[in-house]
């Protein structure tokens, strides 16, 4: 693939967005005062009861929030943008007929087998998609509903990468990654583009939601979750030397947090085993994606957040954003309203003035069924803190307002 | 009260409009591919067993939806609007000293009682919100946080009017009731102002969201909730004359149709007693919006739908389109989707062409909690056919997209 003559740089994302641009959508870039005024509320002292931070006077960040909303993306996530650049550049180096003839596979049973399931179907291009034998019936049914052809494997990732092996053999179809290809992470970062863009519209029309002294600058400061790290490394080749600074945010649920271990080590951590709510962001980062997420001029710093962060978080943006999201999509989120370590840096390094951080929601993939269960164990003392009107994060709400 | 002398016609609407502006949010116009091709695919004939259309022939309506999204409205519902509106023009009779002095009073423990108390914060106006003293614990503080005053009263409507009319006899207080008002109905109607705007704005950025032939001529019909008939007299008035037919639409659950019901009678149906899940909608009409409802030139005609109904375009609004709706905002979509009165009217009147029709969606103001019990006791048929990747309505769903 003649994918390594593209630069991983801001401008060869520019030149993605307007490859892929005529096929996605441009998502809304929502803000919420409730959530700002959240965010730059103090947490109580009892909030940090039982977390690191307990005993520690709790941080006055000053942040105002433009969620980049992926959930409303076709597919209902950010894949296709990916999906789409890569088959789009398959199709200029094999050309149109070849791509056909041969075809495009990948192993995934998530968002991104849906995504390149679509792209293929826009250029006529069969789609192999594998899939592990366990996969749950209405999964396998709807991508075949895209027009895939789905190919069953064992579940361990041998299983699934001999099954793919075979297919390439077979088909001569191209490989295409969820997360680990230069044209994944390039069209990944094609939402930086228009956050950024977007989030400065807004503070155009109304000044008071991003105001820096006398004039509004844009965003300060954009934070992404971190699965694989496709989507936060295209994130931050976007933003490079652009002086908004980029963050990620994981899970630290059984070591959902291995970017952040990884990065403190000094070495990439290759296996991760988590069951962590956020089932997007259960996998280790890549080889590219490690370079460019461990280099501090890329990605600044990452932050873990808890399963009770991420389901606070997203009662939230159900409730007050009226945003429907699934559990990986508010990992940024979380980390703002409650991870310390990264609430005393922004005080520290924002200062009065505060920040425009752009939030990204990844997607909204989820269903009634599985917030059911996911909220099935709410603790009885969050429950009581509730019915006092307090915020679930033990801040009181001021207002039960959307927008 | 002065609100005798503004007639109630779109320019009424149009001046009331220019008023709230400043306060209210232009909520967006929303489309979604999925479902406005699931509206246009014909029920199976199975999905019709045991309705009153079972064994006759599923309509084939041609329809393009245009989602008007209320629930990301201030307070999370339309409410705004007319409370808005009423307080702007209560100001201007009695003078914003006198106001300040006399403050303004309600009942209700709903979406009415944040908007009011909301508007009345926002000019230092005292208010007055009388709630049964069973309300939950969260929603009287919810009240309170807004900076309103709490009156309890008794749970039947005698005893909350005694203690409405205590309020007033000691404070001098203007009651403004929740919907049965010339200046809560005009402003309400300000909704259908901006959905035909927005709309005919899509359409006009991609033409084939709402062809008509060669030209897209904006929105054909209007369809929405109708609970006090506040919000439905409002579109109809908006819409008088403009060539677009509006549709209400109810819960028929233990009678929650009376306007339905009402209008085929010939007379008002003045009490209700239902539990229906669209909690927004247990209310019957008032003297002035049955005075509109029931003349079939503001409101061309009525639709129950089953609490069955709801849920299922409820699962379809949060799973598909990720938005974030209460039960009572996707009565109009159910319409759309199920009822088959609806659906034959439809393919009868808008033939080959079809109509674009704008779909109110009232509000969001709903949790996890209470959605997770409203779909805790869904039949064990319906999860089956989920599980082979059919819509929950018995058609084939081709594409899990949002957008």
């Amino acid at each position: 693939m003649g994918s390594s003559e593209r630069p991983l740089t801001r401008a060869s994302i520019e030149a993605a967005h307007a490859l892929i641009k005529p096929h996605i959508h441009s998502t809304p870039v929502l803000t919420n005062t409730t959530l700002s005024n959240l965010a730059s509320t103090p947490q109580t002292p009892e909030a940090l009861h039982g977390t690191p931070w307990e005993g520690q006077k709790p941080a006055t960040p000053k942040v105002r929030l433009f969620f980049k909303c992926e959930n409303f993306q076709r597919i209902g996530a950010f894949k296709v943008r990916g999906a789409f650049h890569a088959v789009i550049r398959l199709i200029e180096e094999q050309g149109i007929e070849e791509v056909r003839r041969r075809g495009v596979v990948t192993h995934s049973s998530g968002n991104h087998a849906q995504a390149l399931a679509l792209a293929a179907k826009t250029f006529s291009i069969p789609a192999h998609i594998v899939m592990p034998k366990i996969s749950t019936p209405s999964k396998i049914a709807g991508t075949q509903a895209q027009g895939a052809i789905v190919h069953f494997s064992g579940s361990t990732s041998q299983e699934r990468e001999a099954v793919v092996a075979d297919v390439v053999a077979k088909t001569g179809a191209t490989l295409i990654p969820p997360y680990d290809h230069p044209d994944i992470i390039l069209g990944q970062g094609t939402m930086a583009l228009e956050l950024q863009e977007e989030a400065a519209e807004l503070m155009n029309k109304k000044p008071e939601l991003g105001i820096h002294g006398e004039s509004s600058k844009g965003l300060d400061a954009l934070i992404a979750p971190c699965g694989g790290g496709g989507m936060l490394s295209g994130n931050a080749i976007a933003c490079h030397d652009t002086g908004i600074k980029v963050f990620g945010a994981e899970p630290s649920f059984e070591g959902g947090d291995d970017a952040r271990r990884g990065v403190a080590a000094g070495e990439r951590v290759t296996t991760v085993k988590t069951l962590t709510i956020a089932d997007g962001l259960r996998t280790p980062l890549g080889e590219i994606t490690w370079k460019i997420i461990s280099d501090a001029t890329y990605v600044a710093s990452l932050y873990g957040v808890t399963e009770q962060n991420i389901k606070d978080a997203m009662k939230l943006v159900l409730e007050r954003m009226k945003c429907f999201v699934e559990p990986s999509a508010v990992v940024g989120l979380a980390t703002i309203l409650y991870n310390e370590d990264f609430r005393k840096m922004v005080e520290r390094e924002a200062g009065e003035e505060g920040w425009n951080i752009g939030v990204v929601f990844s997607g909204g993939n989820t269903t009634i069924e599985a917030i059911t269960k996911i909220f099935a164990d709410v603790p009885a003392a969050k429950a009581e803190r509730e019915e006092g009107a307090v915020g679930s994060d033990g801040r009181r709400v001021a207002e039960n307002v959307a927008g």
